[in-house]
């Protein structure tokens, strides 16, 4: 017996990433794939129908790619049908409505589905497996956690001390609906920081997590730009180090992290983490950079909408059905 | 006197041009610049106010960068309040009301307009002098004819054969209004073909203007393809021959017609005409090659935005005022 | 037991892609490959080792990913050893050593391997199986063949009548080699025809093919284009009709062709094939049009590493060991 | 009577560009361009010779786009011959031997010339005037010092402090001698960071003019990252403050400074510096943003082969013959 999955804002990137991974996913089947603006349209053979259309009822599974203040009241329904709902948007990430309506003001679209579990499986695997609902992770966050998390557990991170996170995103990450923003003749030749300082709304996301782990930590200064190319993540984390810590004691730390991670790749001495190494795959490649005595570069970089989104959405729905982590994926 | 300079439709990509070059040109200023979708921002210190806003009346010029349709109404106004025009959109091209609708599927807006003199000026500027209203040519039809008019002119081109123009353009070609097809990641890494064979709207212009010289060539088969680069206009044109004619004497007929026009550019036997030769330029450049005994090639190549479009209005509205036609251009 | 692989020339962008098709390959297995210029880096886990070290007896195959000149003898070594051989150059590909030395303007440097079996599996699958040595073709040719060939075969083109095939292919085409005419800087936002009208050496292949199954086909005119993309290869074809055929007995003919064709995909009336529709994939599509009332237009497009190169390459040597064709592909 | 001008290295990207500048220029004429690589082709009706081919003594004025190692002994060799000398290599551009070594690991070429005028104009213009001989600054340098040398000056930026510059160049800085890492295929798709911390060898040069109007301040940490575009170079400085320092104190810092200098554009509030604001430009443009109480944001953004090459060696020039500084610039 597969699982029935329904996707809602499939003709989104990462919908359509969904539909293209689970293609070969020898447990899940897309069933329903929900899209107002395409409703009647296909991809890859499945058919998109209005939102109003997918029953929950009908399915084991429902992956939420439509736009925050949206999508909880969408995971409330399904959850509510007996279905499980893996969101990702950012509905469901902050742990309460307060901070909820401090990055993304407006209220909550539903207040007791908070906290939910965090779905980033290298660090909260054990938290995931079995839940009826969990919150995907940002492609901003992703890339910057799998960084500098391992560091932050460790306590390898200075105190107080401001960390720079200079991140670069693929126009992808800007969504499928067309703006100015996003038009080819615009992006092309061009490339702008935007958001930067804290003022994105992911700077209370990745604060959450790594304060969580510790809370000695000083404030993120966080930067995303826009880079002319359709999709790919990196960014250059600054880390101020506790006394005692070095280069090789950061190395050391992810690697030891990351050892039995087989999505997860720390990069040798001398090499470079690059957009090109982790397009179109499943995975995030990590490098170590010295900078000053006290201070290292951790570069980070994957594919926005796979391990930025999708296929890591699909690593939460196989921990919630007890699957093994990467089916479908490796 | 400076002649004042209304500009409808400026925040397109053609009216954005306009306001470029016309910063420098000696003769014209730009008064007023109306786009509804930018009211109240500014591009290069002008201001855009709504199109209600602009009163005809209180320029000498206006340009119409407006959708066709919306194009031949305001020419209408404009020249009822006194003032000239130049059309950049389609409206005014065509000879007839018949032909307009085949082409643009309705009924023309401003029938007693045509038919309006076609601002080509490298073959029509004795006819564009003085006038009060012109039609400015299309990028994909300013792209074919400036290489095959002289061909037919001379009676170089075979009677009846089919005219192949395979033509490439850059997206800015397809205007700046956000759309899908438009989108950067759906750009990015692509390249397709639209509208091929006999089907885009420019082929009605260009078969026109090139029967009006020759009615005894062939049918055009056209067929335009996306480039995924943001300007320049690229066309392979395949040209059957009379008997008689050669690779030489096909390369003579052009370097006798353009020898003195300062925008056009024959290359020399053995060059091919590129992209870069042509963007962010006000010129075209054409190149000539061998194919069969009785087939030469012949590749033409501008800036869609500039020759293809707003450079070359700048060289009718010269005309239009009797001022040197390339002054603020070279 | 699987089939032990050696790849000559694996650091070029064929080779790479045959390194990566075959880790997942379940009967191939790569043991070695050389590169002269990468000799003691990886790729992949693959390690290149210097030309002259890799002896073709301890393989069963070799893929020649090698430059033509350079490509026979090596595969004249590799039978020599009782290794078989897929020759990705051109060495092979066209019959008499006099068309060779017509088009590469050398002489050929293995006369006595021709005439040697064409590797398009769609059309000379018989022919393939249980060869030692095919010759793979190239970008191009399969491009063009596999829109026109069908149609050639079922004597649907006009005889005599000139072929417009108007080619555009990404950058990858080019090779690996840094060159001039590759440099970043001088490809990005450009876009140029070279080698247009029967220069380009893919002419004499693919007329020799065409002329095989239709001796009365006119000449075929090839303008290849360079497109600043990474990969793709994308075919207009014009195609002259015999009487009493019509866009409809080409689509038939094309679906009849390509029915049971797992790589081939024939759109849909009003659909157009596309380079994203083929990159990154194993297969090509082909899309169909009106032009005139005698001629119709048919769109072909691949990747020009893939179905163009590597994974056609996989194709023929599945075939030469008796195995499914699409192994390690589907 | 006009300045006479030789190029070396006339092929390069920057030599490229002072050959079109000084088409326009009133007061210069390049009557030599030297090439080795590309003797005996042209460029904008410039022929290129061989370098040895350009003698110092038949010209006013040389512009040395040579490689570092390479330069200076030119610059020695012209002001010999009574030539005056803008380098725009790294040759002259630290103020002694140890530094050169330090930094390019080899002995200095022509230790006599040092130190030599820096060539920011917008800080040094007075010492440039009348000089024989300039250093012209590097890409990177000219960008992050426009950002923070008034800030520097001021004594606005913390003391001991690690400043973070995190930069992103377009190909074009890498030269246009064709290299893997600049091939298309390589770049297209891809962004990576190369060289950072502190070993990218333009520390030495940010550092040492920092650290002349301000030695107080912290280590630069430098992080260069390579753009998949053509041209445009962009900072992303964190500064972090003085007590009594703000937000305001910075951007009032900055517009006090570029008031009166018509090639720097500091943006308003809300703001943001981009690619596309100074591309194809001989300006750059700085945007200042907020970070956390004692950080601000700098970003700082220009054309590498103008305002980071040769726009800004045709200012040196200028002022080198008592010229308006932006003559054949405004």
């Amino acid at each position: 017996m597969k699982i029935n999955v329904g996707i809602y804002g499939a003709s989104g990137y990462a919908g359509l990433e969904l539909i293209k991974i689970l293609e070969s996913h020898p447990q899940m089947d897309v069933i329903h794939a929900a899209s107002n603006s395409f409703a009647g349209e296909s991809y890859r053979g499945v058919r998109f129908i209005p939102v109003e259309s997918l029953n929950p009822a009908t399915v084991d599974l429902v992956f939420l790619c439509t736009p925050h203040g949206a999508s909880a009241p969408l995971a409330e329904q399904a959850l509510d049908a007996g279905a499980r709902a893996v969101d990702l948007s950012a509905d469901l990430r902050l742990k309460t409505t307060e901070q909820y309506t401090q990055w993304y003001h407006a209220e909550h679209p539903a207040p007791h589905l908070l906290p939910t579990e965090y779905g980033l499986p290298e660090f909260n695997r054990d938290n995931i497996k079995n839940q009826d609902c969990i919150a995907n992770p940002g492609c901003y966050p992703t890339t910057t956690l799998l960084g500098l998390l391992p560091l932050a557990q460790a306590e390898g991170i200075r105190a107080g001390a401001a960390l720079v996170v200079d991140a670069k995103s693929g126009v992808s990450g800007a969504g499928r609906k067309p703006k100015l923003g996003t038009h080819f003749v615009e992006v092309f030749g061009d490339f702008k920081p935007y958001n930067i300082g804290r003022v994105h709304r992911h700077v209370g996301e990745i604060e959450q997590e790594l304060k969580a782990v510790n809370p000695t930590l000083g404030s993120l200064i966080f930067s995303p730009h826009l880079l002319p190319i359709d999709r790919g993540l990196l960014a250059t984390c600054y880390v101020p180090l506790v006394d005692g810590w070095t280069l090789d004691t950061v190395r050391q730390c992810l690697e030891d992290t990351y050892k039995d991670e087989p999505l997860i790749t720390v990069l040798q001495d001398g090499q470079t983490a690059t957009i090109k190494d982790v397009a179109r795959t499943y995975g995030a490649v990590l490098s170590v950079h010295p900078a000053t005595d006290d201070t290292v570069i951790v570069v980070s970089a994957l594919d926005n909408l796979l391990k930025g989104a999708s296929s890591q959405a699909i690593q939460n729905a196989n921990l919630m059905f007890n699957l093994p982590e990467t089916m479908g994926l490796l």
